[in-house]
C-alpha cells in the first residue's frame, strides 16, 4: 500500500489481486485502505457487449487527463474469472494510456471472493481512493445482474445505448432504465438516433409515471440527460462529461451524494453479513446429508420447515466470522 | 384440516389464515397437510393492473367446472396487508360462483409471515392440494416483484396483457417474459392486438437469442403461444385452457415437471432457511448498537469487514430456530 502511495504502479496491481482473491490479506487491505479514502468520485460505464463502452471509456480518460487530473479505471468482468488480471479491451487501451502515468486501468473478475465482485469492487475502489486518484471508472462488459449492481453502485452512472429500436428495450429489459443517471447514444452517426432518443423519452416517461407515487426523499427528481456521441471519432465527449459532472453537481447540492454513499454503505454492510450467513447456509446445502434431506422432502416424509429446522441446526455460527 | 377435507370451506378459510399468520401455527398446518398432497396442478396468472386476470380467471373456472374439476383461486396481493381475506374482485367472482361448492376463492396478503407472500404462497397451495382441489389458480393483483415470483412459481404460468405497443414493452421490463409460459391478448377486440402479438413474438425472439447459450437441461425448448381472448365476453377461453393443457403435456411428458417441482422445492427450501438467517441480521442491523456502528463506519473509524465482525457477533443462533 505505502508503495503504490508512492506511485509504484506494479504494486497497486498486486494490491488489487490481493482483494480479488478475497479472504482474509482481502480484509487486511480494507482495514489499511478505508481510513485514507473518501476524495473519489465514482462513474459507472454499462451498457450491452459493442455498444462501445471501452472506446467511449478511453476518450472519457484522454478528456479528463487533459485537465490534469488523475484516472483510474475497474473493468468489471463476471464472465471471465481467470482472466489474470487483463482482458482484451484493457489491452487495447493500456496502449492508448501505456506512457501516461496518470492513468491506471485494471479488470476485476472474481478469483474466490466471498460475496464476488458486487463485494470486490467497491473495495478496489477504496484501494484507488487511497492511493489518491480523482477519479474511478467502473466500466463493465455486458449487462448482467452483477455488471448492473456494480455499475449502478458508482456516484454518477452513464448507460451506453446504440441507436434503433431494440436497444432501448434491452436497456430496459437489463434493468438499465432504474440505474441510469446519463444516458449515451453512441454511435450516433447511425441512422436511428432520433427513434432511440424518443423510444428512451417514452420509456423514462412511463418509469416516471410508475415510480410517481414513490418519495424520493426530498430534492427535485433528476431526469438522466440523453446526450449523442461517436465516440470512435471522439465526438461528444466533452457533452458527456458536462452531463456527469451536472449529476455530480445535482448530487452535492441536493445532499443526496452523501445520502447515497450512506446507502450504499448500509447496503454493502448488509451484504457482507448476508454473504457469509449464506456462505453458512451454502455449506449445509449440499453433501450426502443435505441430498438425504432433500429426498425426504420430495417424496412427503419430511415438509420443508422441519427440513429448514434441520438445516439451521448444522450451521456453525464461529464460520461466519 | 379434517373439517375442510370434509369440504367445509369456512374450515378451509380459516386454515389460510392461520397459514397467513405465519409462526408456530402455520408450522404446524404445514407439517399436516404436507404428507396429504401432491396431486393438485398450480396454473398463475398475473398481468398489470387493468389488464382483466379476475375476469379472465372468472371464465378459466367456469369452463373448467365444466369438465367436472374442483377449482381453487389464491388471489396474491402484496400490496394490502390488512385486507381481512377479500379484495374487491373476489367478492365480484364470489357471486360468479357463490352457489358452487367446487370453487373456493381467497385472497392472500402478508400478516406477519416471515418470508411473505413468497412463503406464505406454496404453504397456502399445499393446503389446498390437501383438500383436494385439482387446479389451484394463483392469481395476482399487479406485477410487483413480489407477485411476478408467486405467480412464476406455478406449474404453468399465464400472463395477460392488452393490445398496444406499451404493453409488451411493461410485460417485458416487469421481468414477465421470464416466466410466461402461456401468453394471452385481452381485451382482443380493441385494436392493436396484431402490433402486441408482433411486439410479444419479437421480444420472444430477442430473449431467445439472449438465452441461446443458456442448457435447458434437455429437452425441446417451449416457445409460449399468444392467445387472443375477450375475457369480458367469454371469447378465447377453450383456447386459453387448451395452451395451458398443451404446455402441462409438454412438461409431463419431457420430465420437466418434475424437474420445476423438485427445483421450486430446494428454492423454497433455501428460501426459509435465508428468511430466518436475514430476519436474524434485521434484528441486528437496528437499534442504537447499529446505528454507532454504522456511524463509526461513514466516519471512517471502522471499516466495514470490521463492522460485519461485530454484527455477526451480535446474532444468536437460537433465535433463528
Amino acid at each position: 500500500l505505502a508503495a503504490a502511495r508512492d506511485g509504484d504502479r506494479a504494486a497497486l496491481a498486486r494490491l488489487i489481486s490481493v482483494i480479488e482473491r478475497g479472504g482474509q490479506p482481502a480484509r487486511d487491505v480494507g482495514r489499511l485502505t478505508y481510513p485514507l479514502g473518501g476524495r473519489a468520485y465514482t462513474v459507472g460505464v454499462t451498457g450491452a457487449p459493442g455498444a462501445g463502452k471501452s472506446t467511449l471509456t478511453s476518450h472519457l480518460i484522454r478528456s479528463r487527463r487533459g485537465l490534469g487530473s488523475e484516472v483510474s479505471v475497474l473493468a468489471i468482468d463476471p464472465s471471465s474469472p481467470f482472466t489474470g488480471g487483463a482482458i482484451l479491451g484493457d489491452r487495447v487501451r493500456m496502449q492508448d494510456h501505456a506512457l501516461d502515468r496518470g492513468v491506471f486501468i485494471r479488470s476485476m473478475a472474481t478469483r474466490g471472493h466471498l460475496g464476488g465482485l458486487a463485494l470486490a469492487t467497491p473495495e478496489a475502489v477504496r484501494a484507488l481512493d487511497a492511493v489518491g486518484f480523482e477519479w474511478v471508472l467502473i466500466e463493465t462488459v455486458g449487462v448482467g445482474q452483477v455488471e448492473v449492481e456494480v455499475a449502478g453502485a458508482a456516484d454518477t452512472t452513464v448507460v451506453v445505448v446504440n441507436p434503433g429500436w431494440g436497444d432501448a428495450v434491452q436497456a430496459s429489459k437489463a434493468g438499465l432504465l432504474e440505474i441510469a443517471d446519463v444516458f449515451v447514444i453512441n454511435k450516433a452517426d447511425r441512422p436511428g438516433v432520433q427513434e432511440a432518443r424518443r423510444d428512451l423519452e417514452h420509456m423514462l416517461d412511463m418509469a416516471g409515471l410508475l415510480n410517481a407515487d414513490g418519495a424520493t426523499g426530498g430534492g427535485e427528481r433528476w431526469r438522466p440527460p440523453i446526450v449523442p456521441a461517436v465516440a470512435a471519432r471522439g465526438e461528444g465527449i466533452d457533452d458527456v462529461w458536462a452531463a456527469i459532472d451536472a449529476h455530480r453537481r445535482h448530487l452535492e447540492t441536493s445532499g443526496e451524494l452523501d445520502r447515497r454513499r450512506q446507502r450504499r454503505m448500509i447496503e454493502e454492510l448488509r451484504a457482507i453479513v448476508v454473504a457469509r450467513l449464506l456462505e453458512q447456509a451454502r455449506m449445509a446445502g449440499r453433501g450426502e446429508r443435505f441430498d438425504d434431506l432433500r429426498r425426504r422432502v420430495f417424496e412427503r416424509d419430511l415438509d420443508p420447515y422441519a427440513a429448514a429446522d434441520e438445516i439451521l441446526g448444522w450451521l456453525d455460527p464461529a464460520a461466519a466470522q
